[in-house]
């Protein structure tokens, strides 16, 4: 695996490859990472990484400087899954000098994370397009676990003219059926032990609606009030349509489940399709 | 010259071509358009030129309605100015469902011409981008006539990481001054014969630059007024700084002289180096 730093080294090293796959992470790499990047080389010819923990789509009071950090660990798990190129630049390659150009999302960026992320989604579309820019992948892979995130890259991609086919990666469970995700590792013991109630309430939320129940928020609010019970704090759990987010309808089919709640100082973020 | 208005067809007509510069225009051409297609042939292997008449770029009070749509002659010059291929997308290419997406250029977007014509930078920051996605050429050519677009889109291309050089290109200009510009068309006999006024009073403060005055409000506020005497409506006559069109302090040594003003219902725009 070759690995580089600096965006004119990337370039060169990329001119002659075709059919580009891409799969861009934060690093502290975990299992459904390396599952992106499996389902990366179905897709083309050369595949390509990139690590890096994106200041621009972390709020002041989030956890950017706390953020794990783990390189050396992330390079052999890339490597092992025949990762062919790592772009991991540092914040002087990728922020030369302080970002003043955004790539501004509509509103979708203010609902739901974005309701509690302010900026969040628009950190995420402008680096996103840099990445891209520095990339020039054919296609980019991004996990379905951050839902919102995967629906606003995928407008942008379309609404942007973008050269680039955008493809949604399943989520990888743990065996009780926690989301892996980075910060799962900010649980404590018990926290983790408490954790995977997030997805049964959404799983038990699908199977209701499945079996005919259409009272959402009713669903909805029986589902915090369980979270709140047991100790989370809860920022949303909303039955929403796939197809651009907005509060589901009755008549609406093809939906999704979506959820934020924090344990103790962690949040966690769920979804489910119906 | 090979002309293609859908996306996928310019994408399949470019996809072996190396080097390519792209000129983009909203059409009605004169000679200072030709002579950026024939500076684009010192840059490159492939000229691509568009034309799209960017509504998006235009306010609600503003001409896009009637700003003049001559295609076929548009095509007869470009053919003989030996670009390559020209795209010439329609509003439902370029725009199949409302841009909700936009590159959102910093606070040089608020001032001189952005003062005056809100959103205008926002708009063509963003089919400029969507225009490079299309063509993804490795060079691309404005004109300085438009000096805070050059600016704004040369940072768009450097703070984006956008692998395309952003080239300036000299305005080309009638025999008694006059910059050449689609709007001149609109103007009456009398008003043409005034219009040059405009680039003799930037030439003026220019000479009294070099020759040694730094009372840059005066030289602003007396040109003002000679074309408020003429008849003119002014927007702007500013000295500024090259580097981030910055009001000019009087230890600043790259310079640039800006001004809009309205000879009856034509804004006009121009400007001189220092």
């Amino acid at each position: 695996m070759h690995i580089h730093s600096r965006i004119a080294d990337l370039r060169a090293a990329l001119a002659d490859r075709r059919r580009i796959v891409f799969v861009p992470t934060m690093g502290n790499l975990h299992a459904g990472h390396i599952s992106l990047m499996e389902q990366a080389r179905r897709h083309g010819d050369t595949v390509v990484a990139s690590i890096f923990v994106n200041r621009l789509q972390f709020g002041p009071n989030e956890d950017f400087d706390t953020y794990p950090r783990t390189f050396q660990a992330d390079c052999d798990k890339l490597a092992a899954a025949g990762v062919d190129v790592l772009f991991a630049p540092s914040e002087a390659d990728l922020y030369p000098e302080p970002q003043e150009y955004f790539v501004e999302p509509p509103s979708i960026q203010n609902i739901l994370d974005g309701e509690f992320r302010p900026g969040h989604f628009r950190g995420v579309a402008t680096v996103v397009s840099k990445l891209f820019n520095c990339v020039q992948p054919q296609v980019a892979i991004f996990g379905k676990k951050d839902y919102q995130q995967l629906m606003v890259l995928r407008n942008m991609s379309r609404q942007m003219a973008l050269p680039i086919e955008i493809v949604g990666g399943e989520t990888v469970r743990a065996d009780d059926g926690l989301a892996l995700s980075s910060r799962n590792g900010y649980l404590s013991a018990a926290e983790r032990a408490e954790a995977p109630r997030l997805q049964r309430l959404l799983a038990g939320i699908r199977a209701a609606i499945v079996g005919g129940n259409r009272d959402f928020a009713a669903l909805e609010n029986a589902a915090i009030a369980e979270l709140t019970v047991n100790g989370w704090k809860t920022d949303y759990v909303s039955v929403r349509r796939q197809a651009d987010l907005a509060p589901a309808g009755s008549a609406d089919n093809a939906l999704v489940v979506l959820a934020a709640s924090r344990l103790g100082n962690t949040r966690l973020i769920d979804n489910i399709e119906v």
